[in-house]
């Protein structure tokens, strides 16, 4: 083979070996046919419906080339992927990965985005199956997930009712705060700053998501990527409902006087911070006794109700109620 | 709802309207849920494994924002994912978009797009289950198609044998002339230059490789979109075998003077020419009488044998043989 065209034949070759068959892979078991052919082959379970979701995740948009380690960059893609499969009550089976690259990030780079990439399918229990590879002057990223729910039992953002209590898991607003940090970093962002965590290797909602559609307690969830403010208006669109949250229910980063040193408002972080990946749920009320106050250590939270009226009220301390507004992530934006 | 906030939702909105259900669409019933929640349902059929493929369709790697008819940009990302779906032997079920765009492309050009797009969706029976969609300065899109194959029988690229008959579809060189009457068009490419219309809008050949799939003809297949010089290595590493071609059989274009009056050699365009979206497919001795000169007007032609040795070789029409080297399309060439 002449040298010329070993290039993208040997990116594919280095993302097959990170990803190679090992032991205590349960999530291999799912794919017929990996990489290396036109398509992969998935084979699907008896009895249930494929759930099907993809993300961007792109360079000055989703992460920095210079401030985001590498590592993360890898995790993050999948993991916020599979938090759409977590939204749904499912469990994640196998993703694609399209990945466009400079040719200066063709070494290092990629085995550092390689290794969180492999971290987080093995810890998601996600196989690679397959995807595109191209060059690029900026590195690109598209990650589809396929995961699978029982037929008929995922959980939707379009079943909440009036007067059904308002659920989020986690703390809101910490993944916001840690851009905020990670952008103010000096070169590439520490990996172990706890305070950076939530925003570089997201956790999705998996387990929790799974128990409650086990045991029918929800019925109507998303995952908050936007933030508060602008995906609680399509949880309540897709419902045809409105809510009213408790402005001091809402659970804030733990270590408020930090945000303050970084010129936020905790509060302002909770309601429209993005990328938390929590989720965000529906219980109807004579269930509501049901949920426990943390779950496998996450954090559960009655934030306020579901409302005939289709609006969205926020309501203060002092009793007064205001409209809440959506000021979440929105690419399109025109202040971005 | 604020102005602000409107614009993502807006073109969601559009993409959903575009591909709002009607009649006719027997692709639906595959999907239990479409756009709008965290993923979308896609329902399995029983004894049918599920193919999974994704592509790059990037401005200025993969199409010109200046000369590429945005009609052809949307039928040619699908088609283009659709054809490794038929190179499996499978059918097309349903897709998933991932748009990014700059807000100057948000009107026309998108209602242009996804006209192509919806024109493509219909033809091939792959329906809208969703995507992702995001803002851009440059236009990147990535397709994500779901095929199904009856279980165990998919046609992979490993199973071709020594002394099978190697078999393409159509003419190859068609679709990289194409790019070079668009490359050299000022402004926007016709979308009627018979010249260019493989080019920009390929035909997957899904019923001749489900044909193929049905009466078990073939041993081995792929879909060609780097060149045959270029995907014939792959093929017959994936197979572990070389190849033999003749010359004089490979199918050249039809229009030999026009490739000339191009600066191109019609055989060169023949064998590392990309983008021709045919079918290369291996078929055993025995069964190579059945195989027709033409499959519902697309002509099949046996350009060669499969060999022991793993070496690929072009047979001249002198008799003498020369190694075939690979000069198609790799993104990582440092030559482009």
């Amino acid at each position: 083979m002449p040298r010329k065209r070993q290039n993208e034949d040997a990116i594919l070759r280095r993302i097959a070996y990170s990803f190679r068959p090992s032991r205590n892979q349960p999530a291999r078991q799912f794919i017929a046919l990996g990489i290396g052919d036109d398509a992969a082959l998935f084979c699907p379970k008896p009895g249930h419906e494929t759930i099907l979701t993809c993300d961007w995740f792109l360079e000055g948009t989703h992460f920095l080339r210079e401030k985001h380690p590498p590592d993360s960059v890898g995790w993050k893609c999948l993991a916020r992927a599979v938090s759409d499969i977590a939204a749904m009550g499912g469990a994640p089976r196998c993703f694609l990965l399209s990945l466009a690259l400079p040719e200066t990030h063709t070494g290092r780079w990629l085995d550092l985005f390689l290794g969180g990439l492999r971290r987080a399918s093995r810890k998601f229990q996600c196989a690679l199956a397959g995807g595109d590879t191209t060059r690029r002057n900026e590195i690109l990223i598209n990650v589809t997930v396929v995961g699978e729910v029982r037929s008929a039992s995922a959980l939707l953002r379009s079943g909440a009712r009036p007067d059904d209590i308002l659920y989020v898991s986690g703390r809101l607003g910490e993944a916001e705060l840690g851009l905020q940090i990670v952008r103010q970093s000096q070169g590439s962002a520490s990996k172990k700053n706890p305070l950076t965590r939530k925003h570089l290797y997201p956790e999705p909602r998996l387990a929790l998501a799974q128990w409650l559609v086990k045991k029918g307690l929800a019925t109507a969830m998303m995952d908050l990527s936007d933030g508060l403010s602008s995906d609680l208006p399509r949880f309540c669109t897709a419902s045809a409902v409105g809510a009213r949250l408790e402005k001091a229910k809402i659970p804030q980063i733990q270590t408020p006087e930090v945000a303050v040193r970084h010129g936020r408002d905790p509060l302002q972080l909770a309601l429209h911070g993005g990328d938390d990946y929590e989720l965000l749920f529906a219980v109807p009320l004579s269930k509501a006794k049901l949920i426990p106050e943390t779950f496998r250590g996450v954090r559960l939270t009655a934030i306020g109700k579901i409302t005939r009226k289709r609006q969205l009220m926020l309501l203060e301390e002092n009793g007064r109620a205001r409209k809440l507004m959506p000021c979440g992530w929105d690419p399109f934006r025109k202040t971005q």
